[in-house]
């Protein structure tokens, strides 16, 4: 058995979807124990089941709320006290649809960095052309250093390769143009260390070029790297958008789009972000997944599916011994 | 009659794209008098016309080429000699599809910025579920201080007021959540500028946003703003292939997608950056329409247009008069 921590408060859709989406993986996933942290009047009038647990917490951090004050003022918030499970040793992984932010900020505060990293990170997979990639930083960090860069390759890379043992990742810096000298000043600094480095670095990479599936890992700060996540996101549902408005305008176009939308729908779960689940925040002593803020059941199922993965396969100690094996010359002064 | 001056050898495809292009732009628009800039051997092998002119320029910038070492050692090159022409009134505006960055260094050199303006910014139509928009900067500067975003701001705003006649338009600064406390440390300050001026300051705007047609005018740094419109182009393309994929797999699907061609071909032409011909970089004293890298006969023919356009309306000059008017309290000490 596996006990995945579930913040029962975190979503845009919580608690119904989060409840719903237990409900989906206690059903799917035989291995997995889960402990349900939320409001008593909230979990109390679940069934009672001996895979399932409850831990109370009372508050909850808004979306809108500001990280900091949120780990000032509501420390017994789901979050936080899902986070202090976790650090006891009650939990093998926390998956948390809330505010990344506070997610971010309590997993630093409370569980910890793994010695030698900076600043923790956002490993996202996206779909691409070919096998899907990571894009690091999705969003925990702005304003990074360019050892905040290299840091994010690294642990992208060992976590490709100890985790889904794709061999010697290629790593590329998201930039405005394949030339070593493109970028801003962050971008240079950093293509010198990932130049220097034992890493598989193929280069500069251009926003063109992402979904391709020419690299396996895209690294850039997380200020872009989520304007890059969410904007793909609301083009590819402008897309769609756009296309179904011009197919309402005649019969025809309708009939033909019936008839292809078996196509339709392989591309669409082939694309969608559900079936990926959350992302793993590494780089802090624990499991810890973010899940996306609008999950429904689904997305949340795919979260505790992917958690259930990474507490099996002991994510974060097999980051652990791989940075520590990595670190660059004189590294240990940082952590 | 107005006098377009056009850089034969810039862009992937030159100089045929380029020349077939101001072939279909004379035969379509009757005012265009075209000066054609390029290497004797290549202008030669054209028909004389009463509405043509040639300056021959052996050099050309190649796209990989750095900007500054280009100015320092080719000053020959079309885009030079080009912006040289249009500086000394024997053009009314100056299209290439070169390297951008030499287009954005040589047209700061030769042409001179506007008085009050910092750092001039290349501004790109959008296409949105909504009316076009305008993302400003889409990569003429990398690492920009706040003020120049809110600068970019400004020009895009008196751009699409004096030139498209839409009334006051609505600003947003392009961040990583719409709460104004939300972004990195540029976006944060820039944030507090726009909100203390008199600009029509909708806030920030996410990712996700962009393409909904919320705003007129997306503010950025020309990183992101180049990465983000490359992204744009990249995904829409995957996201067709993908499907096209899926589709390829039954013949039922094929058929299907056969009798919604029309609604496939109107989305496209919608979405198509070609109709959109190039983007003005605002700012700089003359207008300089820069056009996108892969531009064939289409796009340049549609660059031109826009070109006509902006030296029909004297778009730098109107730019010019209305920046006066609007700088900030104490601006003057920047120019």
């Amino acid at each position: 058995m596996f006990r995945i921590v579930l913040d029962v408060m975190g979503g845009d859709f919580a608690p119904d979807a989060v409840l719903k989406g237990a409900k989906l993986a206690l059903d799917s996933f035989p291995e997995a124990h889960l402990i349900l942290v939320g409001p008593e009047k909230v979990l109390q009038t679940l069934p009672l089941s001996k895979r399932v647990d409850f831990v109370f917490a009372e508050e909850f951090v808004r979306m809108d709320e500001s990280p900091g004050e949120a780990l000032k003022k509501k420390r017994e918030a789901t979050i936080f006290k899902g986070l202090e499970l976790l650090r006891d040793g009650e939990g093998d992984a926390f998956v948390s649809a809330g505010n990344s932010g506070a997610v971010v900020a309590g997993s630093i505060f409370i569980l910890g960095r793994i010695p030698g990293v900076r600043r923790p990170a956002i490993a996202t997979l996206l779909p691409t052309l070919k096998e899907p990639m990571v894009l690091i930083d999705a969003g925990a960090n702005v304003d990074s250093k360019a050892y905040d860069l290299y840091q994010f390759g690294l642990m992208a890379s060992l976590f490709l390769e100890t985790i889904w043992g794709r061999p010697n990742p290629k790593i590329a810096l998201l930039s405005i143009g394949e030339e070593s000298g493109k970028g801003n000043q962050l971008v240079k600094e950093a293509h010198k260390l990932f130049s220097s480095s034992k890493l598989n670095y193929f280069g500069n990479i251009e926003g063109r070029d992402i979904y391709k599936g020419l690299v396996d890992v895209v690294v850039c700060d997380g200020f872009i790297g989520n304007i890059c996540l969410k904007l793909s996101e609301g083009l590819a549902e402008t897309i769609l958008e756009m296309l179904k408005n011009e197919v309402k305008k005649s019969y025809l176009y309708l009939f033909g789009m019936y008839l292809s939308k078996g196509a339709l729908y392989a591309f669409k779960k082939r694309t969608d972000w559900r079936e990926y689940g959350g992302a793993p925040l590494l780089g802090v002593k624990g499991n810890v997944i973010i899940s996306h803020g609008k999950s429904d059941a689904y997305a949340i199922k795919n979260a505790i599916k992917q958690a259930l993965e990474f507490a099996k396969l002991g994510l974060y100690r097999k980051l652990e011994i791989a940075i520590k094996e990595n670190l660059l010359e004189g590294e240990k002064v940082v952590s």
